[in-house]
């Protein structure tokens, strides 16, 4: 079994954008009351939506996604934190029913309502609900829920840890993921996603997060933005630092995906990092959509590079299955055919 | 000849440390008045400064460093225009007095009297200074003033283009580098400096910036940031968003260096870079200061790396001298062998 770490709900039926649109209307006329209700969706239409995604864990030989809403659409500097929690419900939601339409193709993670004035306020209960009573396996944790201002303390300071207990409590682990930019400065998916990966590692390699949660873990995405290519940066700053070795202070805590989209990139992935804290991605349908000329393949059929990545077959089993069944443990009492 | 593109002072006698501290106690003082004039520091004093530049220079076999103010000392969110002009040109004249005491060793790159309510003032006048009158060949352009808030514009638009014209008529490159973080999310030489690399390289693919000034050249420290190692991504970025082809639109205009502090990040920067944009830098002494226990070296003696990557023997000379010469062009009348 092959598990995708990184899917986004980004096809989803037009009515979720539209109820967006109203919200995000409503906060500019003083008149307008905000939207509460999603229009209908039917599961044809949820079951349409999903085509793309079906096809190409098909095509790819990829079995299931672990799957969360739009990223990007997120946007949790829109509005205050009653705009964030109506959309992040209903983005939710949508997701729980997908995962109930295809219980063997997608395993829900839930988008969080931060919000930048309070990034907390209502997150800890959305996890709840997500986890218990819509069988969510995770999270996605914004960084900067400013949206490129980056206002909110860094992960490691005691500001989050109430929600880290709730997620150690609840035994699901977070991607670090932000979501659009509102700063000019930052492309989304070409600037601001990588950037937000890398400072997320730095901040956890100052601190001492994972010595005061053990069980906390967190995914960083995107291959982890510009950590491996500069490993020895890294380990040199660690050194100077007088902070533990790279390779202990991840071990049970920090992990990787596979969202790299070419070759070289993935083969040094997996070369530096050690294949146990790196999860099978390839964030499709996503952030780039088209065919490499150079392959003739998709920039992010990730498969093919970790395939032919030169490590062993037991590490590859990791990185493809194994590791994703130990950082988000409840998906094995979700997977029909679990081994 | 070895040419390294990125060294900074972080050595400088404590007089000039002493002279910014006045100016920041002033700041803090309204009754205080900033200083003006820097204690006397001599020429003795100047050369035992950069012994450790020297001896490494001579360890690792190279022979010329393309030298600048220390980047996280430029701190243009300090004070105001007057602050950071004063500050700017202490540090400028220093470079130059150090140039000229070893002219075979050391070249000026200058620091800019950046300021984050006017990034450009005063600017155009110091560059043209430090090159007409203290035979500098490059400057080093902070695309953040504000230290970590992003509030400047990008770096591709209208505002820098007074700039940009400056350094188009004096024939000088601008490396973009960023400077201390005030803001706690960003560590300086962990987060911030490997951001602000992938952000700018994002701000050039999606402009058309170098059509305007097809002779502007930036040199893109830290090995590019992430950019080498999701190159993949960003052709994919350029390809969905009808840009050119990445080798096309950095060919005359964007070079990397390779102050990337592992073997493996070098081979991917110069598997996946046209070696024709990648310019040989340690940034020593710089961000990274001990020795690799995986190696015996130190993880900034970033030859060792370009010495061993897979390229043929024109494409290392290439990275080593020529292409320096052809990016800071005012290099070839100050080396005295030039060849």
């Amino acid at each position: 079994m092959v598990i995708d770490c990184h899917g986004h709900y980004t096809t989803a039926p037009k009515q979720l954008q539209s109820f967006r649109d109203e919200q995000i209307a409503a906060l500019k006329d003083p008149k307008a009351a905000a939207p509460k209700v999603l229009a209908s969706i039917t599961d044809d239409q949820l079951r349409e939506s999903v085509q793309p995604q079906l096809k190409f864990q098909n095509d790819r030989g990829t079995d299931v996604t672990i799957f969360s809403p739009r990223a990007s659409a997120m946007a949790h500097h829109i509005g205050d934190a009653t705009t964030s929690l109506d959309w992040t419900r209903h983005c939710n939601d949508l997701i729980h029913r997908v995962c109930t339409l295809f219980p063997e193709n997608f395993v829900g993670v839930c988008q969080l309502p931060q919000t930048p004035s309070a990034p907390l306020a209502n997150c800890i209960e959305e996890l709840e609900r997500c986890v218990n009573e819509l069988g969510f396996i995770g999270c996605n944790l914004n960084p900067d829920p400013s949206g490129g201002h980056w206002t909110a303390p860094p992960l490691t300071e005691r500001f989050w840890y109430p929600f880290y207990e709730k997620m150690v409590e609840l035994d699901v682990p977070a991607m670090v993921h932000v979501s659009a930019s509102c700063n000019s400065n930052f492309h989304a998916t070409g600037a601001h996603y990588l950037n937000a990966d890398t400072t997320a590692f730095m901040q956890f390699l100052q601190a001492d997060l994972f010595k005061d949660f053990p069980r906390l873990r967190m995914i960083i995405p995107h291959g982890g933005g510009a950590v491996p290519y500069h490993w020895g940066r890294y380990r040199g700053l660690a050194q100077d630092m007088k902070r533990p070795l790279l390779t202990d202070l991840i071990r049970d805590n920090v992990f990787f995906d596979t969202c790299v989209y070419h070759q070289p990139g993935v083969d040094l992935l997996l070369k530096v990092v050690p294949a146990e804290n790196v999860l099978f991605g390839s964030e499709m349908v996503g952030a780039v959509r088209g065919v490499d000329p150079q392959t003739g393949s998709y920039y992010d059929d990730t498969k093919r590079y970790v395939d032919a990545a030169a490590i062993d077959e037991k590490a590859r089993q990791g990185v493809l299955e194994g590791n994703a069944r130990k950082v988000y443990p409840r998906i094995n009492g979700l997977l029909k055919n679990a081994d």
